[in-house]
């Protein structure tokens, strides 16, 4: 079943905004097991809005259309969706006598209905959040379903509609998807270790990010049931990657840790130096994460390391502020200072400045102390400052998954990265 | 002059990964006064390609195309390219020599030169970071550029030759831009204060991100020489905006503070609650961040609160960690331990669960304390969790930026927002 996605809004070709709802929409009928072709930007240019829905109905199953559907003279989506399918534009009655309600509910004195406008034949979807309804209109062997630009608004129509609006295409085979997520190896290498386990029918791609690597995993299927075939691939994959895996299907590193951290019932305190807060900040995006995290120092100036984590002036002077006994005595301190079971620590050079031969820009040292074994990892990073401080963060996570599942053998001595895997 | 972006990759329409090829693309045309008209995302279909390559290249004067340039068989670009322009593909020998000898460099034993394969009459453009050219080529009024879609290599090819290739159209109008930056003032609020000083000629949009409304200003110009009448607009929506303007052009929060923090001389440190970390991640994204921020505490559990900040067990049974008083002392407190001028801190209710009637979801109290006077404000946001932190991270910023600059005149006594305008 093939869908494709139009978004109307200068905004967003001025640069300026993100384009957050074709995102959005392009995730949400992914799930939905439509295999998206296209997604089309266009401005507020009526031409260009019938061309493109002229152009991209007749390719596809459903057309997702979004924006220009309020009351503005700017929005001109209706009146060029009308002209593309030759339909005129009525008025929907009982769309036009919820906005005069609802309008009236604010207090406003008078109402302006044209909203509730909708080509001919087309079907009104109620707008749980706001005042322009949705719409789908039949056209030949296609649909087009069209929501208003405002995220909520889109939203709020399709998590109402689009389950049974989908149901007309139920016997027509859906994409079935599984994603895993690893940390730690390159691209590459997940690539080389991945592919010979994935037979021709399932599509795989991979989608690096700072140090993180999604696999995908696709499936055309005219079943409901999960494919067979999936599964096994997934699970294949899932072997030849060990625990480089840290979760599955949107699952984040965070997450996993909290997880990881309520089921042994142990407490968290970070040190940060050159993440500057982004690894509590990470930790704390998960709702619930009162629980676990009792908070963190960033230290970002040797003062700080001494001060408020008790790391010796003398080890600062010796080694340096980034340095696997700094690393390891921040983690320590964060244990002590917050009076928790598990301490995380970071420290290294986030660039541009202040790197040297001996201690390059992108040179990281982790530690993870818990009771009566403290680990230390040396890690270095390329890029810029804002990437070595996002890779950074998603190491440390994962050295800390590592140890709270008892698989963090590596230590600063060793050398190469805990992976499990051979990198060679 | 008319721009139109397609980007091409199959992982984008998956829904896994965000173009942000396709976002970079039009931020910098428009930086280039291109007007963008549409953007356009397809996977490896060669048919598709080459359509879309036919309908858009002839409704603008240049066509961007990212992506599917490499040598993998699902890279397609350059024969449906070569099909849409109607000419044959031919190898171009000096990107064949270059592929060759950088392959050579790199210890492969053979080259695919497929990359080096061009429509006839195209003009290679080097790549300075990878293998592949990218390559331009004229049909009729309009030119197709093309590039790979790796970001480092698009990037690199266009920071090299786009200047030069945007030459041709120097006589055009091009579309110049001007940002105003603005905190803490709803995006309605800003649209009433701002469009009566904006002459027709103007474009004007309004972009709304988590507390932060950006005011974008374009006009269309012939000459290469800023144009007065934006700028009078600008300076216009300045003046309506007082110092609810924090920065021009791009300029973050983030950025303006750590420049009036260098101007002042002044040291800071930060106590954070709610924001996890997310303060001070802000922070220290600025480069050289480490001259002026000494460090800071996350303080999410009332223990930490006491043990490293100071506050008093009293207050905090009293008033409960959500409050004023405990703003201020965790602010005071980040003072103090860190040995610096300035203390900045952020307590409150992130959500989902945690809320009471007195004190809900989304309550937050932030302090400022500089030698001699702590200020506390209240705010109460709506929104998820992120959302929440994120306005918060905005909202902290922008109260230091206030307060370093001598206008926070407003204390959580006194009630409404420190704008200096009327918000009625």
């Amino acid at each position: 079943m093939r869908g494709a996605i139009l978004t109307i809004g200068s905004e967003i070709l001025s640069g300026a905004v993100a384009d957050t709802n074709a995102a959005w929409l392009t995730g949400r009928l992914g799930e939905e097991g439509l295999d998206v072709v296209a997604r089309l930007t266009l401005g507020d240019d009526p031409q260009a809005i019938e061309d493109g829905v002229r152009t991209w109905l007749r390719r596809v199953d459903l057309l997702v259309l979004t924006g220009g559907l309020g009351a503005t003279p700017d929005d001109r989506t209706r009146p060029s969706v009308a002209r593309a399918l030759g339909r005129t534009l009525v008025l929907h009655e009982p769309s036009a006598a919820s906005i005069r309600r609802k309008l009236s509910g604010r207090g406003a004195a008078s109402a302006d209905e044209s909203p509730a406008l909708l080509p001919m034949g087309a079907e009104a979807l109620s707008n749980p959040v706001g005042l322009a309804p949705g719409f789908l209109v039949e056209d030949g062997e296609s649909c087009l379903l069209a929501v208003p630009g405002v995220p909520a608004e889109m939203r709020g129509i399709l998590d109402e509609h689009l389950g049974r609006i989908l149901e007309r295409w139920a016997d027509r085979p859906r994409l079935q998807w599984r994603s895993l997520h690893t940390c730690g190896v390159p691209e590459t290498r997940v690539a080389q270790l991945v592919a010979p386990h994935i037979p021709a029918p399932i599509r795989v791609s991979y989608l690096p990010r700072c140090g993180i690597v999604e696999i995908r995993l696709g499936i055309a299927s005219s079943s409901p049931e999960p494919s067979a075939e999936l599964a096994a691939a997934a699970a294949a994959a899932g072997e030849a990657l060990g625990d480089a895996v840290f979760g599955w299907d949107g699952e984040t590193l965070e997450e996993v840790v909290g997880r990881l951290l309520v089921r042994s019932s142990k407490t968290l305190g970070v040190a940060e130096s050159l993440t500057g807060g982004r690894v509590g900040s990470a930790i704390t995006a998960v709702p619930g994460s009162s629980r676990y995290f009792l908070g963190g120092v960033v230290a970002y100036g040797n003062r700080a390391k001494e001060d408020l984590l008790g790391v010796p002036a003398d080890l600062l002077k010796r080694h340096g502020a980034v340095s696997s006994r700094v690393a390891r005595s921040m983690a320590e301190g964060a244990r002590r200072v917050f009076g928790v079971d598990v301490g995380l620590s970071t420290t290294g050079i986030a660039g541009p400045a202040g790197g040297t031969e001996d201690k390059p820009v992108g040179l990281v040292y982790f530690a993870v102390a818990e009771e009566g074994r403290t680990v230390a990892v040396r890690r270095t990073f390329r890029g810029e400052r804002g990437m070595i401080v996002e890779r950074s963060t998603a190491t440390a996570l994962d050295l800390l998954r590592r140890s709270l599942s008892g698989r963090l053998d590596e230590d600063v001595e060793s050398g190469g990265p805990a992976t499990g895997i051979d990198l060679a």
